[in-house]
C-alpha cells in the first residue's frame, strides 16, 4: 500500500490548513484533545493488541502494557500544556532608562506548523501513529502526518483512525492526524513545503537518508531522528564481586528483553579479566528464550549480524540460551585489544538478544575501548562506592544521554526528567524523543515588540501572566 | 592570511583538550571568566575601536557603543550562568509504587565540547570574535574556535589576543579562544571531527554552503545560521492617516543606519495606496546620507543588488540622499501585484541604503503579497487600534522570529526575552542568536538514574539543588 503522490499532497495541505487551529489553541483545549486520544486508545485496547499482535507477535501482556504507556504519555503531554512552563514565557519590560533605550519585549515559544513522524517497528504503540513523537507535536500544538511503518500496517491505520475520530470528536480541526503509507510516500512527506519538522525512530541507514533528504531541501528542516545504539556497559571489578551473578542475570534479562529489540538494549559490557563475570553470565543465559523476531528484515538480519560479529577471529559463544521461533539468545565474547582496534566491525548495533562482554586488563585498555564506543542512548556504570570511576564516567557521559548506576537501560521511564537521545549516531539532534522535553523539538520562538495587549497571542497577555510560570526581567516568576 | 591545516588541527585539539575544564567549571568561575573578557575589551576599546575604524570605516561613535554592547553581553551572560534556569535541573524522584517502579532521574543541560564560530562583517565586535556566538558558546561551557571574517582581520586577531588572555588570567584554561583565517580552514572547521556545533552570521550563499559542510559530515553537527532577511514592515491606512510623516522620517533613519548594513534592516515597506505615504517617504530620504560600505565586496555588490530591482519593469525610484563615498541612499517602489508575481527579484535582500516601498490597494492584494514574503528575522506592524488587522498579524508572524509594533527592526536589544532567528533563510535553526536563550543552542541533555550524590555533576547534587531553580517531579521550584 502507498500513498499517491497526489493523496500525499490533499494529506499535507489538510494537515496545515488545521495548523493555526493547534497553534491557537487554548491549554484546556489542547489538554481535552489528548486526552481524549489517550481515552479512544484505552477504550480499544482489545481490539488493537489483536491486530498489533497479529503483526508483530510481541504477545498481548507486553502490547497491553505498551497501550498504557501510550496513553499514558499523551496524558502526561496534557498535563504538561496546562502547566505551560513548556512555553518558555519571557518579558522584559520597557526601560526608557536604557542607553538605547529598550522597547517592552515578550518572548514565548509556538508551534510550527504540520509535523512528519516517521513510526518505528518495535514499539507499535509507543514509538508509533500516537506514540511519542505524535504525542509531543500535538502537545507543541502541531497537526501531524504519520509515515506508517511497514511492519504493523494494519495497526497503523486502525490507531489513525480511532485517534483522529477521537480528536475531532473533541473539537480538534479535520486533519490533526493522518497517514501515509510506503517508503517513497515517506521520502516525498519530509520533503513537502508545507512540512516544517520531522520525528523519526529507525535504522541507521534508513534515518540518515531521510536527514540528508530534510537537510538538502531548499528550505532545510529540523529532522530529529533516533537511529542506532549500542548502549556500553561497564561492570568493575568491585561490582563484578560483590553482586556479579545478580548482575549477570539481570544483564540476560536485559538484552533478551523484547527479543532483544529494544533501541536501549545492553549490546557490549565490559567486565575485568579474572572476575568471573563472563562465567556467571554463561550460567545465566540458559535461562533465557528466543522468540519471533518483528519482521522479515529482521529476522533475516539477525543471523547475517551474528555472523559479522561471529566472524572476527577474538570472537566466541559464551553461552546461548533456548531457541524459539528459529531465534536462540546467545552472548558473545572480545577483548579490549579486539574492540578498540575494530570498533566498526565490533561496535555494530545488532538488533536481536545478543549481546558482546568484552573483558578488559586494565584501566588503559578500558579507557582506550570506551573512546571507541559510538555515541548512544544510555551508557551504565555498575561499581562500587569507593572505587576510582572518574575517568571512566567521564568517558561514558561523552557517548551518552542517560547514564545508569543501577539496573538496566531497557525501561524507559515517561516522565518530566527522561533523556532518550545521544550523540550520534544515537540522535540527529540535541533533543529527546521521550519525557516532557520532547515537545521542545517542534517549538520556535517568537518574541513581540511594544505590542498592544489586544494583539498579542493569548498566553503572553497580562492575564494569563497572572496564572502562567514566567521570567520577568530575569526573574523567574511561579504565580 | 590562511590556516594551514595542520594549525587548525593543532588548534581545535588544544580547544579539545579545554572543554571538559570549561564543561566542568563552577557558575562562579565560568561567570568570572565571562567578565574577565568583558572587562579587556572595555579596557583595551580606544585601541580596538581605532584598528576596527580602519578596516570597516563604520566610525567611532558606532564601534565605541557596538564594543559596550559586546562586553554587556558578555557579563549578561555570566548573569544568566549563575541564575542557573539554562541548566533546565529536572528531577524525579524514584516510584516503586509505579507500574514499572521508576528509577530516580536527574537531568540537566551540559556542554558540548569545542564549538566553531563564523563572524560576520557588519558587527566587527558584536558577532564577530568575541560577539553574541562566542559568549553564548563560552557561557555553555565550550570553548570556541573563531573563523576570522576577512572584512577586519587585524581587529579579528588582535581581539582574540586580548579575550584568550583575559580569559586565561582569570582561570581559564589555554586553548578557551582560539582563531583561524580563510575561506578554507572555515571549511576546514566545521567538519573537524572535534567540532561539535557551529554558529554563523553572513550570506545566504556562504551560510547555506558551510550548512551543507556540517549536515553532510559522517556525525553531523547542529549549524546555527543567520542568513538573510528583508524584514518586511505593513503601514495601514490608519497608520498612515495618523502618522505617516513620523512613520516615514523613521523608516528612512532605519534603512540607511550603519550604511543600510544591518541583518535588521526593513528592506520593504507595505503602504496602502492613495495614503500619500510614499510622498512622505519621498520628502524624508533626501536628509539621508551614504557613506563608506564594510567590504569591498559590498561595495560592488550594492549597485548590482540595486540594478537588479531597478530592472524589474514595475520599480522606479521614490527619492534619493545624499551620496558620501560613491553610496546614495535609495528609496524604490513598486506594488504588491509586481512582488506576488516575482518574489524571486523583488523580495531578495541587497545589501546597503536601499528600501522598496510597495504599495497595495486592497486586503485581498496585501495578503497575497505577504504570502510571498519569505523568513525574515522581524515583520512590523504600524496599524490603529480599531483596525481589522487579524489577517496581517498571522501571515506576519509566521515569517518572522520578533514582531514589532512600534518603532523599527534595527537595533536589537540584549535581553533574556530577544529573539533573533526566523523561518528560514534568517535563520537555520528554531533558535536565537541574540539574548539569554542564544546559550540553549550549545548545550545537550544529560541524565543521570539512580546516581550516587558523589557521583552526579554538581548543579545535580541536593546541595546545589537547595539553592537553584530546578523541577522536581513536575513542579517547578525557585528556591
Amino acid at each position: 500500500m502507498t500513498t499517491a503522490p497526489h493523496e500525499l499532497d490533499a494529506i499535507v495541505r489538510r494537515a496545515a490548513d488545521a495548523a493555526p487551529l493547534w497553534r491557537r489553541s487554548a491549554a484546556t483545549d489542547r489538554a481535552a484533545w489528548l486526552r481524549a486520544a489517550a481515552d479512544a486508545l484505552d477504550a480499544h485496547v482489545d481490539e488493537l493488541v489483536a491486530i498489533a499482535d497479529e503483526e508483530t507477535r510481541l504477545g498481548t501482556p507486553r502490547l497491553t502494557g505498551e497501550v498504557a504507556r501510550t496513553s499514558g504519555q499523551l496524558r502526561l503531554f496534557a498535563t504538561v500544556v496546562e502547566e505551560g512552563s513548556y512555553l518558555e514565557l519571557t518579558i522584559d519590560e520597557a526601560d526608557a532608562t536604557a542607553s538605547p533605550p529598550r522597547p517592552e519585549l515578550r518572548r514565548m515559544l509556538t508551534a510550527l506548523g504540520p509535523v512528519a513522524v516517521f513510526s518505528a517497528s518495535n514499539f507499535p504503540f509507543a514509538f508509533s501513529v500516537a506514540g511519542g513523537d505524535t504525542a509531543s507535536a500535538l502537545a507543541a500544538g502541531n497537526p501531524v502526518v504519520v509515515k506508517a511503518h511497514s511492519g504493523h500496517p494494519r495497526l497503523s491505520v486502525r490507531t489513525a483512525e480511532i485517534v483522529s475520530a477521537a480528536l475531532v470528536a473533541a473539537g480538534a480541526p479535520e486533519g490533526s492526524l493522518a497517514l501515509v503509507e510506503g517508503r517513497e510516500a515517506g521520502n516525498a512527506l519530509v520533503q513537502h513545503p508545507l512540512i516544517t519538522a520531522a520525528g523519526f525512530t529507525g535504522s541507521v541507514a534508513g534515518g540518515r537518508a531521510l536527514f540528508d533528504l530534510a537537510s538538502g531541501r531548499p528550505d532545510p528542516i529540523p529532522f530529529y531522528g533516533e537511529l542506532g545504539s549500542i548502549n556500553p556497559v561497564v561492570v568493575t571489578s568491585g561490582a563484578a564481586a560483590e553482586r556479579g551473578a545478580a548482575l549477570a542475570t539481570g544483564l540476560v534479562g536485559s538484552f533478551t528483553l523484547g527479543v532483544g529489540q529494544f533501541c536501549t538494549k545492553p549490546g557490549v559490557v565490559f567486565f575485568p579479566a579474572g572476575s568471573g563475570f563472563d562465567e556467571a553470565v554463561a550460567a545465566a543465559v540458559p535461562t533465557a528464550s528466543g522468540g519471533p523476531l518483528l519482521t522479515d528484515r529482521i529476522t533475516d538480519a539477525f543471523p547475517e549480524g551474528l555472523a559479522h560479529l561471529e566472524g572476527d577471529a577474538s570472537v566466541s559463544v559464551v553461552a546461548t540460551g533456548t531457541e524459539v521461533a528459529g531465534v536462540r539468545p546467545v552472548a558473545l565474547r572480545t577483548d579490549a585489544v579486539a574492540v578498540t582496534e575494530r570498533p566498526e566491525t565490533l561496535f555494530e548495533e545488532c538488533f536481536g538478544p545478543v549481546t558482546l562482554l568484552v573483558e578488559y586488563s586494565s584501566d588503559e585498555e578500558l579507557h582506550a575501548a570506551l573512546r571507541a564506543v559510538p555515541g548512544s542512548l544510555t551508557a551504565t556504570l555498575h561499581s562500587e562506592s569507593g572505587e576510582e570511576v572518574a575517568e571512566v564516567l567521564e568517558l561514558l557521559q561523552a557517548r551518552a544521554g542517560r547514564v545508569l548506576f543501577a539496573g538496566w537501560p531497557t525501561g524507559v521511564a515517561v516522565t518530566w526528567s527522561q533523556q532518550h537521545g545521544g550523540p550520534w549516531p544515537a540522535t540527529t539532534s540535541l533533543h529527546t524523543s521521550v519525557g516532557a522535553s520532547a515537545i521542545r523539538r517542534f517549538l520556535r520562538p517568537l518574541a513581540f515588540q511594544d505590542a498592544p495587549q489586544e494583539l498579542l497571542p493569548d498566553a503572553l497577555r497580562d492575564e494569563a501572566l497572572a496564572v502562567l510560570p514566567h521570567r520577568r526581567n530575569g526573574v523567574l516568576v511561579v504565580p
